[in-house]
C-alpha cells in the first residue's frame, strides 16, 4: 500500500515527467490557453505523447485530435484542462473514467474570484482525490522540466523570444505565475538556468511544499527558489527546509507581503493573508533560508551559488577600468553590509611592477595600471589582477565594468582567475546596453551576468551571509514547567499582569529581579528599606493607576529612613488626589544605577510560535528599530550573537569609557526568557522586561509586565 | 578690457563650440588619443576646420597635416595636446605662438602621477596663462557637444558602437572620464541625451565650476550633473547652483569619497582628498540640489527631469502585468521612502466596469482585469488604467513590465496617459532582454526606459525630494556678538570648556539652562536650593573629575536641607578620596523630570562653515545616527522641520500618552544656536547641549560643553 507521501510524489512526477499529456480545450489558437501550451510544449521537442482533445476537430496544430479524453485509448499521465470554468467539474469526471494520473487545470475564475468559485473548485477537488486524481492549480500558468525538454508553461520569453529553455539547476516553485515568468526570461538574459520551475496556481490540491518536497530529492535541482505570498503549514516548510540544507541544497524565499501595502496587495492578488513577516524572516534565517525581497534578484543569487563556491573570507575585491566608478562602488560596499579586502604587504609588491605605489591596493584601477610602470608588459592585466585574487584577505571579486578596451578579454581572464582560485568573480555591468558581446562571452563560458552593480552587491551580500552562517540554533529540549512555575500561573488572571506579578514570574523563572517588597505603610517601608540597604526607589502599587511617574507615584534615591517615611506620604497623599486609584502601598526597592539598559521580550505568533526579542532599553527601542528577534527557545551562542548584533550593544561594550556589561550573564538571561516563552506557549502572547539594568556583571529586571490567555492564543 | 570671467567663458567656448581644432600628435592609429580623438570627431560630422599635426607626415587619417602649429596659418579655436609629457610644454609655447584661444591637455603622467609630474604642469600652465590660453586637463578624455555635432572624446559607446551622438539637455561635468563614458553608454540604451559633456582631468586651469557656470547659461542645457571627487571652490559651486536654481535648471551632484573605504579610493584616483560628506550634503540639500550616490542613477533621474514634470502629490501608482511583481513593488515603496495612492471612491466606481471589488484598488493588476467584469471591453487595457491617471491622489505612475502580450502597445499607451494627465510614468523593466522592442518604443517616443525596478523608484524618490523642496533656508542677517559675549569670549581659555563656563555661554545666547549656583559648601549649598525650590540636584565642580557621576559626584532629587546637606558631605567625601581630584564644590541645580530629551549642537567645518546638529538626547544619538544637520544660521521653519525628521520625534509629539513638546519653543532655541555658531563660526569649532530636556514648554539645558579656539580651525 503506498503512502499519501508515496502517492503525492507519484503525482508530481506525473506532472513534472509525463510520458503523456493531453490536452482538454487544445486549441489551434495559440491565443487561448489551450492553444498556447500546446505550442509551447512542441516548440521545445516534448518527446513524448501529446493528445489534443477537442469536441470540434479532428486535428488540432497538425496533431490528431480525439473528441474525447476517453476516445484516446491510451495511458495518460497529465491532463491539462483549460475550458470554461463550469465545464471543468465534468471534465475530471472524463478524467477519473480515462485513468489519468494528474491533472493542470489552467482555468480561472474559482478561488480567486470569490466564494461562488471557491464553491466550484471544492467541486473539482472532490472529484480529483476521490479519483486519486493529483491535481495542480486551478488558475495555473503552467509547468516546466528543461531535462525533460517539457515547457507546458505560458511564458512569453518562452513562447515568443527563445530559442531554447534556459537549462540549469534552479527549481522554482512560485504562487505566482507572471512571476515564473519574469525569472524565466531573466535567465535566459543572465546566464542561469532551470531544472523545473511550477507556477501553482490556487493550490487546491498540490501545494507549494509538495513540489519544495519533491525537488530536495530531484538529482537535477541543485538550488531551490520559492515564491510565496502565503504561508501555510510553515512547519513543514521548515522541515523540508533543514532536509534541503542536509544534502546541500540552498533554499531562497522571497515572500510578498512584508509591509502594510504589499499586505494589501497580496490580499487582492490571491486572497490570501501575508501574516507577518519578521518571525516568519527570523525562522527562516534560523534554518539558513536565504529570504530575499526581489524574484528577479533571487534568481541571480541562486545562479551565483550554482557557478561559484561560497567566498573564504569577506573581504571584497573591486576591479574597475575606471577610477571613479571603483571609488562609488567602494563607498557602495557598506550599504550591503560588505567590506573591502586589505590587501596584504606581499600583494602590493607583487603589484610593484605595475601600479605606482598609491594604487597598490584596492579598488583595482585598470586605468591605473596601463599608465603605470608595468604599463608596456604583454601581460599587464593578469598581472596586475592575479595576485588580488591570490591574497588570502580576498573573499570574492566584482568587476565594475564601464566602458573600455577590450571588454570581453578582461571579462574572460576574470572569470578564469576566480575559477583558478576558488573565489567568486561578478561581472557587474556598468556600460549599459554595449556590453551585449561580454554577456554573450560570459554566457558562452558558463558564468553569469550581472546586469548592475546593485545586483552584485546584493548577490555578494547573500553569499557573504551564507558564508558566516554555521547553521541553526541546535534544537533544545523544552523541560516541564516547574512545580512551582505552574502553581503560580494556575492562580493567574486573564489578561496584562502587574509589574509585581511579572516580577513574581521572572523570579521563579530564576531572573533576578529588582523585586522590592510590598509596604502597606510608611513604618513597613522604612523597615523594608533597611533590610535591603540604601539607597532605594519607593514606587506605588495602586488599582486604576497606569502612570506611576506621573502621578508622583515614583521616588528614587531615598538615602536614609526619614526620606522613605517622607516619601511613602508623599506617594499616598498623591494617590488620594486621584479619581479612581485605590493605594495598596508601596514597593520598596534597592535603588539601581545602570550603566546600560536593555529590553527583553517574548512573543507567541500563532503561525510561527515563540520568540525572543531583544532591543535597546527604554521608550526608544520602538522608534529606532533596534531589535533582533529569535526563535524560542535560544541558545547561549544565539542569544549572544543576537545581543551582539543589536546597535546599541556599544553601550555594553565599554563604549566612552563605561564598564563592560557580563555578556555571559545577559546571554543566560536571555536563554531563560526564551526557555519560558517556549513553556508557556500560547498562554503568554507577549512579555517584557524593559528596562533590564545593566552595571558590570550586575543585571536586574527593572520593570516587568506580560500578558496571561490561560486558552492560549491562537 | 574683459574680466577674468569674460575670458574664462570665451575659453569654453573655444573649447565647446570651436570654429577649428588642431591635433597636435594626430596619428592614423586609432590606438592612440591623437588618432581615437581626430576619428571619433570626424565621425560625427563636426563642421569645423580639421588641422591634423605631426611632423612626420603629409596626411593623416586622409586629411592633409601640418608638420607644426604655427605652419597652419589659419586662426585655431582649439588645439588638442596628446602627445609624450615631456613635449607639452614646447607644444603650449608654439600654441602660443600661433595665436591659439584653448587647449585641451590629454596627455596624462602629470600632477596625478606625483610630485615630479606637479613640476611639469605648472610649468605648462604658466606658458598658457602667459598667453592667456584657456586649458582643460591635462589628463582628460575630452569633451563632447551634441548640438555642434563635436565629439572629441575618447568614448569606447561613441567610437565602437554608437552611430549618433544621443542628444539631448543633460550636460554633465565630471572628474572622471569613465564615468563620463559611462553615462554616455547609458544615455544610448534609456533614451537620455547630452547638450554637452565634459571630462576635467587633472584641472589645471579650467575647473569644474567654470564648466558648471557655462552651462548655467547655456541654452542648449537643462539640467546639470556634476560628478566629483574633491570639492574646492565650495562657496562658488552653491553660488553657481543658485544661479541654476534661479532660471530653473535642476543639479545633480554624485561625488565619491562619501565613506571611508571611497576616501581611500578617491585619494588614489587623483590624489585629492574628498573632504567631509554630511557636511557637503546639508550645504547641498539646503540649495536644492540632487545628491546622488551613482553616476547612473543621476542619468537616470536628470532624464525624468527632462521627460516629466515633478509630481503634483506624493501617491505612487503601482501598474503590473503580474500581482505578483505588483505587491513586491508595494512592498519596496517604503525602501524608497514613497507611499502608494489611496485611490477615492469615485476612481473606484470608474474601476468597477473592468475589475472585481477587491481589485479596485493598487497595485493595478493588469491579469485581473483581463479575467475580471471588462475582459471582452476592446478599450480594457486604457479604461482600467485612465481612472488612476486621473486620481488627485496619483502624483506619479510607474508600470513593473513582467513578460507578457502587447507589451509595446501597454508601454505606448502607458507613455501617452502620462503626458495627457501632466504625471511622471515611468515603465520600470522585470522582464530583462525581452523588452528590446519596448525600449526601441520608449525612445522612438522620447520616453525614457529605466532597466529596472530599483532604478525607478530611486528615481521617483529623487523626483518626490524636489517635490517637496520648498527653496533655500533664507538669508539670514547675521548680527554682530553683543557686547556680553564679546567680553565672554575673551575671556575664554583655550580647549574644551566646563559645564558651568558653557552653561554661561549659553545663558548669554539666550538658552535657557538648569545653571543652578556653585555652593563652595553645604550650608551655602543649603541657601541656593532654599532659592531655587526643592527638589534639587547636587554635581560635584572639581579639577581633574571628567566622569562626574562615576565618582558619586551627582546626587539627585534631593527634596530638603538635610537631603542637601548629607549629599554636599558625601561628594566632598568621595572626592577627597580620588587622586588628582581639586574639590571646588558642587552646583546646586532644580531637578528637573524630562519628558523627553533632544541634543542640540554645533560643528564648524573648516570647507563648509558652521553648521546646527539636532539628535536624540542621551548617549544613543551617536550609536543610532538619528541626527539632522542644518547649515547655520538657520531659520525657524527649517529647525521645526529638522526636529520632525528625527526619529525620536514622537517622544516629543505625544507619544504614549506624553506631554506635547512646546515645538516653536525648541525651534526658538535651535535657531539661537545656530545663530550663535555663525556667529562664533571657527572660533567655536563644536559645541553640544545634551541633554536638552523638554517637559512641555519646559526646556532647559541639562549639560553642555564646547571646545574654543581664539584663533578659529581650519
Amino acid at each position: 500500500m503506498t503512502t499519501y507521501a508515496e502517492q503525492t510524489r507519484a503525482g508530481i512526477r506525473a506532472i513534472l515527467k509525463p510520458h503523456s499529456v493531453a490536452f482538454i480545450g487544445a486549441s489551434d489558437d495559440t491565443a487561448k490557453w489551450g492553444g498556447v501550451l500546446l505550442h509551447v510544449l512542441r516548440k521545445f521537442k516534448y518527446a513524448g505523447a501529446i493528445y489534443p482533445v477537442n469536441p470540434k476537430s479532428e486535428a488540432i496544430q497538425g496533431l490528431r485530435a480525439w473528441r474525447s479524453i476517453g476516445e484516446v485509448g491510451q495511458p495518460i499521465d497529465l491532463a491539462v484542462i483549460s475550458i470554461g470554468v463550469d465545464a471543468v467539474e465534468q471534465a475530471m469526471h472524463d478524467c477519473a473514467a480515462a485513468g489519468v494520473r494528474a491533472a493542470m487545470v489552467v482555468t480561472s475564475q474559482f478561488a480567486e474570484s470569490g466564494a461562488d468559485g471557491a464553491a466550484k473548485q471544492e467541486r473539482v477537488l472532490a472529484v480529483a482525490r476521490q479519483a486519486g486524481i493529483a491535481m495542480i492549480g486551478p488558475n495555473c500558468m503552467g509547468v516546466l522540466n528543461a531535462n525533460e525538454n517539457m515547457a507546458l508553461l505560458n511564458s512569453t520569453a518562452l513562447v515568443e523570444y527563445f530559442d531554447d529553455i534556459p537549462r540549469g539547476r534552479i527549481g522554482v516553485v512560485s504562487q505566482s505565475g507572471a512571476v515564473v515568468g519574469a525569472m524565466i526570461a531573466r535567465a535566459g538574459f543572465v546566464g542561469a538556468g532551470f531544472s523545473s520551475c511550477v507556477s501553482l496556481g490556487n493550490q487546491a490540491d498540490l501545494e507549494i511544499c509538495d513540489f519544495f518536497d519533491y525537488l530536495v530529492d530531484d538529482p537535477a535541482t541543485g538550488v531551490i527558489c520559492l515564491y510565496m505570498e502565503s504561508a501555510r503549514s510553515v512547519e513543514r516548510m521548515l522541515a523540508i527546509a533543514r532536509r534541503a540544507r542536509a544534502v546541500g541544497k540552498p533554499v531562497l524565499i522571497t515572500k510578498a507581503g512584508r509591509t502594510p501595502d504589499g499586505q494589501k496587495a497580496v490580499a487582492s492578488h490571491t486572497a490570501s493573508m501575508a501574516g507577518a513577516y519578521d518571525t516568519f524572516l527570523a525562522r527562516c534565517r534560523n534554518e539558513g533560508i536565504l529570504v530575499q525581497t526581489d524574484a528577479l534578484q533571487m534568481l541571480l543569487t541562486a545562479q551565483a551559488l550554482q557557478a561559484f563556491s561560497l567566498p573564504p573570507v569577506p573581504g571584497i575585491a573591486i576591479f574597475s577600468g575606471s577610477g571613479g566608478q571603483g571609488a562609488l562602488g567602494s563607498d557602495a560596499l557598506s550599504d550591503y553590509d560588505l567590506v573591502p579586502g586589505e590587501l596584504s604587504a606581499a600583494t602590493r609588491q607583487a603589484l610593484s611592477p605595475f601600479f605606482t605605489e598609491s594604487n597598490q591596493q584596492l579598488p583595482y584601477d585598470l586605468g591605473a595600471a596601463a599608465s603605470g610602470p608595468g604599463r608596456n608588459r604583454p601581460d599587464l592585466i593578469e598581472g596586475s589582477m592575479e595576485p588580488i585574487f591570490a591574497d588570502p584577505a580576498v573573499g570574492a571579486c566584482v568587476y565594475l565594468m564601464t566602458p573600455q578596451g577590450g571588454m570581453d578579454g578582461i571579462a574572460k581572464l576574470f572569470t578564469e582567475l576566480g575559477r583558478e582560485h576558488g573565489k567568486p568573480a561578478l561581472l557587474a555591468n556598468c556600460a549599459s546596453g554595449i556590453t551585449e558581446h561580454v554577456r554573450q562571452t560570459l554566457l558562452g563560458l558558463g558564468a553569469p551576468f550581472f546586469p548592475s552593480q546593485h545586483e552584485a552587491l546584493l548577490t555578494l551580500r547573500d553569499l557573504e551571509w551564507l558564508r558566516k552562517y554555521d547553521g541553526p540554533d541546535p534544537v533544545q529540549e523544552i523541560p516541564a514547567l516547574s512545580a512551582q512555575l505552574q502553581a503560580f500561573t494556575r492562580a493567574l488572571p486573564e489578561g496584562m499582569q502587574d509589574e509585581d506579578t511579572s516580577k513574581g514570574l521572572l523570579a521563579l523563572a530564576g531572573i533576578d529581579v529588582a523585586a522590592g517588597e510590598l509596604a502597606v505603610d510608611a513604618d513597613a517601608a522604612v523597615s523594608i528599606a533597611g533590610g535591603l540597604g540604601y539607597p532605594v526607589v519607593l514606587k506605588i502599587v495602586a488599582d486604576g493607576v497606569t502612570h506611576k511617574s506621573d502621578m508622583g507615584g515614583v521616588r528614587l534615591d531615598l538615602r536614609d529612613a526619614d526620606a522613605v517615611r517622607a516619601a511613602f506620604m508623599r506617594i499616598q497623599h498623591a494617590a488620594s488626589k486621584l479619581a479612581g486609584a485605590r493605594f495598596r502601598g508601596c514597593l520598596v526597592q534597592p535603588m539601581v544605577q545602570a550603566e546600560s539598559e536593555l529590553m527583553i521580550g517574548t512573543l507567541y505568533d500563532p503561525e510561527f510560535g515563540p520568540f525572543l526579542l531583544l532591543g535597546a532599553g527604554g521608550t526608544l527601542v520602538e522608534l529606532m528599530d533596534d531589535t533582533q528577534l529569535l526563535p524560542a527557545p535560544a541558545s547561549l551562542k544565539a542569544v549572544e550573537r543576537a545581543i551582539r548584533g543589536l546597535r546599541c550593544y556599544p553601550l555594553m561594550d565599554g563604549y566612552r569609557g563605561r564598564a563592560r556589561a557580563d555578556l555571559d550573564k545577559l546571554a543566560r538571561i536571555g536563554h531563560r526568557v526564551a526557555l519560558l516563552a517556549a513553556q508557556l506557549g500560547a498562554r503568554m502572547p507577549e512579555m517584557d522586561i524593559n528596562p533590564l539594568a545593566i552595571q558590570g556583571n550586575r543585571v536586574v529586571a527593572l520593570d516587568a509586565r506580560f500578558r496571561w490567555c490561560s486558552q492560549g492564543v491562537g
